[in-house]
């Protein structure tokens, strides 16, 4: 049995794309929902410009507002120093960073180099640390680049490990645009065994093609016990039809939970969460879990 | 790497529950399309009673209709042994026989108790037999039941024995309503081991709960080489929202071949028949592979 901990990011990774721009106070109602089902972690918010991300320009008051449960980290996205202070401000608990593992895909998202960006975020790093407060980083294209293809474990390994030296006390290794299979997850997390220490290493998928509970299976069975995932798969752009966002939490959760893992997490209150999560974006979201109940609801037998 | 063999049961499993009636020659049009992508067998249709399963009314002549490429093997479910009369004479290659692992689901399912399941699926065996016709069984609910929970391994084992030896030539254990999980999967493939030989077991897996892909990794790894799968994730009933069907062939095939594992099948082609059975069957089916395309297709990048 493994203690499997889970963040939930649905909050910030999940409305961040969603055309409806969800009123302040349903996201507060969101996360105080998220808060009661055990979760490790949750991503709250973005301290990105409201132009860049307008769905989450309430960032502020969504933090300030929401009621914090104890044991439960609140992290937030922070882009630049700017951020950071914003996010400091807001109290979050734990700040996180992001880059890429990929050069073109760092410049075509953040417009920098990727030396550029690892050298931000260590100055991100070293300044919150002054503060006290921790910073997870959030690698783009751990698994594969949309525009590169294969992405070097060694190029992986190498910008976890300067930002690891540097401070950072966490990694999260993100599979942005669903390129990972169960090869690819063992093979980075293979070759980053004795580069990064497990526990501080989280797998974040996307099920663009699918297979992000199959990933997820491999990272577990790899050592990896930390996972992003978000509540009714929110996440990814809603104006690509059939593109899936993360992986799944309840559909996570449920897995882990059938194969005798803990997860802390209350499953059939996250179920309900996740069946109102349809409402709060104004969109459907096929959701099998949440449809067909989990495993051992049993049905009555057929009258006749 | 392991030669996978793919079933394709989309035109029986999956269009024997669609509301729409698929006429009779877009049906064969169906298969015809199947067939050039490279599986080893098809499921074509069901010789069940028109008035069980209307959808499937037309099975002699898409039988007959069907071109066979060489090297498919053409089967057809057969629930007793006026089916497989037809069958036989319909020329399918190898009859899929049914029966349940749950007493109660074989009740509810087909109006009679396992062992006089047992008796009867026995003699079409020698019946067919004669012919020189082999036939599958497909035990249902060999993961779970919906109404009695967990179905012990010893009791799939003992059915699957007894119809190995009254002349089965494969067993495939279904997980009917989606109960299965990885740590379940490798349970009961296990147990089998020694019981039956594995390159006569196929796994035939619903994605009920989103659990059918890592299942499928799982099944894989513990041996399994035959795997039954689904063009578009066909199958399940379309009158319960959000209940979802077999586990997607298209994405089931991607995976072991991003995983180097030899299919034998033309992803591409395939991918273009999956693209084309929501007009098929009148109805949208998310379906995030086909949306995504397979993980090498790169994008070019942004001109900016």
């Amino acid at each position: 049995m493994t203690r499997v901990l889970v963040n939930e990011v649905a909050p910030r990774d999940g409305l961040q794309m969603e055309q409806r721009f969800v009123p302040t106070h349903e996201k507060i109602a969101f996360v105080d929902a998220l808060s009661d089902c055990g979760f490790a972690k949750i991503e709250v918010t973005s301290f990105t410009s409201a132009r860049a991300i307008p769905a989450l320009a309430d960032a502020e008051v969504v933090m300030r507002e929401i009621r914090r449960v104890p044991g439960v980290v609140y992290t937030a996205l922070v882009p630049n120093l700017r951020g950071m202070e914003r996010a400091i401000e807001s109290r979050v608990d734990e700040l996180n960073l992001v880059m890429s593992c990929s050069e073109s895909h760092n410049v075509a998202n953040l417009r920098m180099g990727r030396a550029q960006s690892l050298a931000q975020l260590l100055q991100v790093v070293r300044e919150a640390g002054h503060g006290g407060v921790l910073c997870n980083v959030s690698l783009s294209c751990a698994f594969g680049c949309p525009f590169e293809g294969e992405v070097p474990v060694d190029e992986v390994a190498r910008i976890a490990l300067a930002l690891m030296a540097g401070g950072a006390a966490g990694i999260t290794l993100c599979d942005t645009t669903g390129m990972a299979d169960p090869l690819g997850v063992r093979r980075l997390l293979d070759r980053l065994h004795g580069t990064l220490a497990i526990d501080s290493t989280t797998v974040h998928l996307h099920d663009t093609r699918g297979m992000a509970l199959a990933n997820a299976l491999a990272a577990l069975e790899s050592g990896a016990s930390r996972f992003d995932a978000s509540c009714a798969g929110l996440g990814g752009c809603p104006y690509a039809p059939g593109a899936s966002g993360n992986v799944n939490t309840e559909t996570l959760v449920h897995m882990f939970q059938c194969m005798g893992h803990a997860t802390g997490i209350d499953l059939a209150r996250l179920l309900r969460v996740a069946a109102r999560v349809p409402a709060l974006v104004a969109r459907a979201l096929p959701n099998a879990l949440v449809a067909a109940g989990p495993r051992d609801a049993l049905h009555p037998l057929p009258a006749s």
